[in-house]
């Protein structure tokens, strides 16, 4: 882009939020800043570009959140932005605004919204966040460290508890279509068992299992349960109480508390790296791209092939589990 | 009792365990190595007085336990001590060990279990824990504090996501019989509502207070559910999801997470105030006490007393609570 | 006072922060609300009393501010306050923005201004906040169950490495006038050795006991030093490397962070009750009184017996921590 | 390494502590149970090599200390290691116990000693483990993201308080040799400054920056000081206030705090995999390497290349720090 130009770019998050996208708000404007460009907030995601929900965003406005979970631009669903008329609204709303390019910070679902844009003609960089670590083509994507670190305190106090009573504690962690999160969590925790999506065991697997773990004289279990593990939790637990399996069973879901939480180091600083390279790649000229954490640099991806690309299941982890646990 | 003999006091654990129940046990073991007197451990609860799993405790074997979960000594259920038999086995290991006096540690069954030996001859003074703050005659029993702070800090967790979806969250916490840590909790992490056994409320009156505080707008709504109240939480969400309340519903169940974690310094402090006057009670001559803090003092209240009295309600938390949620 | 009238109260924060202040204002707030009364914040203590720095508070403005450490209407010195023509232009500015009663939260001299304006025809209620827990009638202050907290974190770590030397580890806490923080400290932590400013010991006395803890075999020590012990931890250890007591000393200073932090659930809710006992007791017609915690009640007592006593040494827990710790 | 022979190898922990120490323990011996070779604790680093302190390890030993601070096998200082006589006696005893090979985890120091020992015919895997991320060769040490989120936590508390107040606050935290947890730590607690030993500026240029952020209206300065840059944050801190800079100051240093604490996810994770990968490179008859995170992969380095080199000084993060800190 032209180097003696004033740009103004615009930064939006969108999805389910995930801890760090403050930091990364706070990076792209003080990257703005620096490279005297001005920077534009965007409130509730792709439905406020359509409302046109903007104001100005200087280094000021962006101090003391960087301790902050949530995103203090705040994200919304937006069925709107799905139809062509959204789109054209929001395009609208970008070029009356004088926005020379857009920070998308969300998951799949935004970084897709990104790409459209982009295909009609807007600059864009998306960033990666996504508590469940399900975005193709970087190795992290920014609040996974969080949930992570958030879930493996629970279990922590869990086992304090748990040596006291023969019995088997499961553990709901998020992850829909993605067992990231629970395979981490048992290997970081020391669980007995992991229960996700991308590996089908039957009920009958898992009780005798759990019965094994029993005989051998484990005096309790912990067994962390992706979401999108069949059955879930709550109904497993249910079924193994009707099987005897020497272990009663304590069920805990931890919900929406894996979303929120003060950042921890890692994403905070992959956050403000993120935000930084976002901002440079705009001033680059670069548009329909991600930043992606690859080894130690940020590196840019076509978001076309972002999208295009399932993640690929860690099934390693998952192994390492289970060799763990023993 | 004779100040120039050398006394011999057994303790343990019982019931569901308590943050702090160490910290009782290390004040315990460390305030009568200082009277000359000495300490056995017994582990199990009364499941181990009648296996006589007796161990001898100095002041090192009680060294770096305070920070830590759980109790050292173990809990398990014994049906066994319900029982005749079972009560002379654990009164004959208690005499033959040569065991003065005895500590136990735990909720309202072990008190319970204390006043049955007691009132067959053994000296036994009881020391209230139980996260549920259940116990009458003492403020505070070991383990509410940390539990409450255990709850707190995934409700704030939660609240950082919240602002940003139009969502009715509902948290679980534990209190079949007593909604203390749901009151409290309510009111130290600003809940929009608080559900609890002492209190009755038609899924209408909720539905429509939730329906209500979205009309003021709030952008979300915190509902802290003790376990005890009715509908529990996992089906009120399902009942509410049908009903139309503006806002869509997530569940977080706490379980025994509530049970685990490292003490705080308040029960920390209690336990050790207590766990060194339980001893100093055994000196004296007294039995079938309860420690009891009362103010700033720890008291001495008659374990029949405890037994007999249920703890009121603390309405005035529940009224609190509501008025500070407007 | 008259029922009927629609009140106005001011609220300030004055003095060192301490974590729960926020609280303390939200249930002012909402308890005026629920009143029928209004609420006037006053930012930066007694300075802006005499700048007219106010501004009206309504339940809104302090919705999210529950979970933050400081305080959301700042401190400030004010040497202008000491002077009659300070405090003259303060009270024209509360009489011109129709304040009917004030709420002053804060330390001792904090409390000494409240009972100046109250001496001047201000209806004044005090509410006591200072981590050390300086303040005479009130069994504690708002913040120093968080500050005691924060101070048992950080040695709770020091405990993980300090088994693997030979090491003594000194902890300066906050303190100068009162030991009482480094007192709980030292009961919570299990540390070896306390300092307080109440109780003088030579360095040689301090020296001979950490030799002989090393001399009982003790792995470690660690030992708490309030600010205002002699002399300084900084200075001990040199000191102490100086002996050859059989530990090479290191040193950690708190310092600052003890005043931050999220409140712990503790002081959220003795915030929460003595913010709103504060308003009722304006409305009752109440002033020049402090709210202070006796018992399980948060209780009224004259200001002028308040800042005209010193809160004697709790020289019951230095002796409990010296028995602890053998 | 002969695949059909039961292998028994030595783990030792030496230099000093890391969290995350235990993690690797606990994977090592997992790993060893389950490619059938038996495991060999060493206590006490070096000195207990020499001394023949060595006990068997089986999967139980290390059961629950997953997240415990320290090191369960201890460490201490060895001179005697540094002599041939030494190292003379810790091979007799190797050969004597039938240890086929070692794992050495620790920092520069550490590996320097394993390369010795390997040297002279002993088989031995480096394992990095050094909270100032000084190693050359690998991206982290085991220990670095734990004592930097430490530091993270404390410098949130400070800004809470800061706001407040016209202050500097300067933190000492560790890195004689090395920024690296200084610049980091600028970065992800948004520092107004940052002062390491890779750049030099003078008193002058220190009092000058913060005189002018002062002059910019920032309320206050946190400056974070690595230990090893000069002048050391309590001499800088009086140098200051003579200077009147607009902020008066206040000192904290975190000290050995930064070394304990219960492992963040990132350190059990990479302990973990780097513990397991020890023990696989032993049984594939490697020597005289260490494991390494490069990107996402754990590599083997020659240990000769890792201590011949020093890691250079990350200063785009300083660079990142300054940018950010307008």
């Amino acid at each position: 882009m032209n180097q003696s130009k004033t740009y103004t770019f615009g930064i939006l998050t969108s999805g389910g939020d995930a801890p760090g996208m403050n930091s990364c708000i706070r990076a792209a404007v003080r990257m703005a800043t620096f490279r005297d460009a001005r920077m534009v907030g965007i409130s509730n995601g792709f439905e406020g570009l359509i409302n046109g929900e903007f104001r100005p965003l200087g280094p000021r406005d962006v101090g003391g959140i960087l301790q902050r979970g949530g995103t203090m631009l705040q994200t919304r669903r937006s069925d709107r932005f799905r139809e062509p008329k959204g789109q054209r609204e929001a395009i609208r709303n970008i070029n009356e605004a004088g926005i020379d390019g857009l920070v998308v910070i969300g998951g799949d679902g935004s970084l897709r919204g990104a790409h459209t844009l982009a295909g009609q003609g807007v600059r864009v960089v998306g960033v990666p966040a996504s508590i469940d670590n399900d975005i193709w083509g970087t190795n992290m994507s920014i609040g996974v460290d969080t949930a992570l670190n958030t879930i493996m305190e629970a279990v922590d106090k869990l086992r304090d508890t748990a040596s006291s009573h023969a019995r088997a504690f499961l553990v709901e962690t998020m992850g829909r279509g993605s067992g990231y999160l629970a395979m981490m969590a048992g290997i970081v925790c020391g669980a007995e068992m992991v229960l996700v999506p991308e590996v089908q065991l039957t009920v009958e697997d898992i009780a005798e299992a759990v019965e094994d773990a029993y005989r051998r004289g484990k005096t309790h279990a912990i067994i962390v349960v992706a979401e999108g593990a069949s059955p879930r939790a709550a109904d497993l637990a249910k079924m193994l109480d009707d099987m005897d399996i020497g272990f009663s069973t304590r069920v805990t879901i931890l919900g929406h508390i894996q979303r929120g939480g003060s950042p921890t180091a890692f994403d905070r600083m992959l956050a403000a790296r993120m935000g930084a390279r976002a901002i440079d790649a705009l001033i680059e000229g670069q548009s329909d791209v991600m930043t992606a954490l690859q080894g130690r640099t940020i590196e840019l991806l076509p978001l076309e092939e972002v999208i295009a690309n399932l993640r690929p299941a860690d099934l390693e982890y998952y192994h390492m589990a289970k060799m763990l646990a023993r």
